[in-house]
């Protein structure tokens, strides 16, 4: 039998994440939102994932669009994530004050300054329960100059040190 | 057409993530990886996913027995980490002595003082690349006490403070 929800919830708070806000743009037109729930899959092929819950405003737009990009938050970019969080009265036009953007590959809007930015290809979606998973083909990166990066952990943000080890 | 693997790579170190000892045991014996390829997917029903390389030496464990923990690591376990990455020469059994464990509801191993353990039962297994993505119900959690969360960035690690906030 599965744990309550309220269990798992207090549960996840646990597990820390990077903070993301994931774009996308086409024909459906213009979204974004704030997700924790994004991690590597593979190198071979690129492949990363993201989840995303399906009564979200957002969803039909990525769906349709079948482009992403996940901008992964700095120390400094806390703010894009509460308004791409839904916690502000911005309607979804207007969340992409938040930030300046540019294009790379997919035309998602990529966050000017993000820690890195993963630009992708929907490539698989696999439903489970109230979320998609989108599984997702690398096809452009970038990585910012030097900044912190941005955790969640025990329902607050964290700065984390950017200092890269080496390989 | 996808990035290289080497501009991926180097674009997922900036991608933060909690540090996880994920085991198994049953008919397939025990085994053990450190992974920071885990996220939630969804509360209805409590799910989450665990990214496996098919290519390690403790997935045929995984995949055969059905079973599964993550085990979130704390700040003080970071010894942990290196062991289950097989960065020593311990072999699968002896990376135990890493650590004492205890069982909750599937059989798999239960890390004494991990930030957070989810107890899970594979529900789906999506074949990605040279990954399986194990798609996990959670039918067990335990929450240790306040103690600091462990984050891999940068090829670092990372000790960040465990304060929770308000739901």
């Amino acid at each position: 039998m599965p744990i309550s929800k309220q269990s798992y919830r207090e549960a996840m708070a646990r597990l820390g994440a990077a903070v993301t806000v994931v774009t996308t743009d086409g024909p459906a037109g213009l979204a974004g939102f704030t997700a924790s729930a994004v991690t590597s899959v593979t190198d071979a092929p690129p492949t990363l994932l993201v989840c995303a819950n399906r009564a979200n405003d957002s969803y039909p737009a990525f769906k349709a669009n079948g482009v992403l990009c996940v901008n992964t938050l700095t120390g400094g970019q806390q703010a894009v994530s509460a308004v791409f969080a839904g916690l502000t009265d911005a309607c979804m036009a207007r969340r992409f004050d938040a930030g300046t953007w540019h294009r790379l590959s997919s035309g998602a809007p990529v966050l000017d300054g993000a820690a890195v930015a993963f630009d992708c290809r929907i490539s698989q979606v696999v439903e489970v329960g109230t979320h998609d998973v989108f599984f997702c083909t690398v096809e452009a990166v970038e990585i910012g100059a030097a900044n912190e990066g941005l955790i969640y952990y025990g329902r607050n943000y964290h700065r984390v040190p950017v200092t890269i080890g080496q390989r």
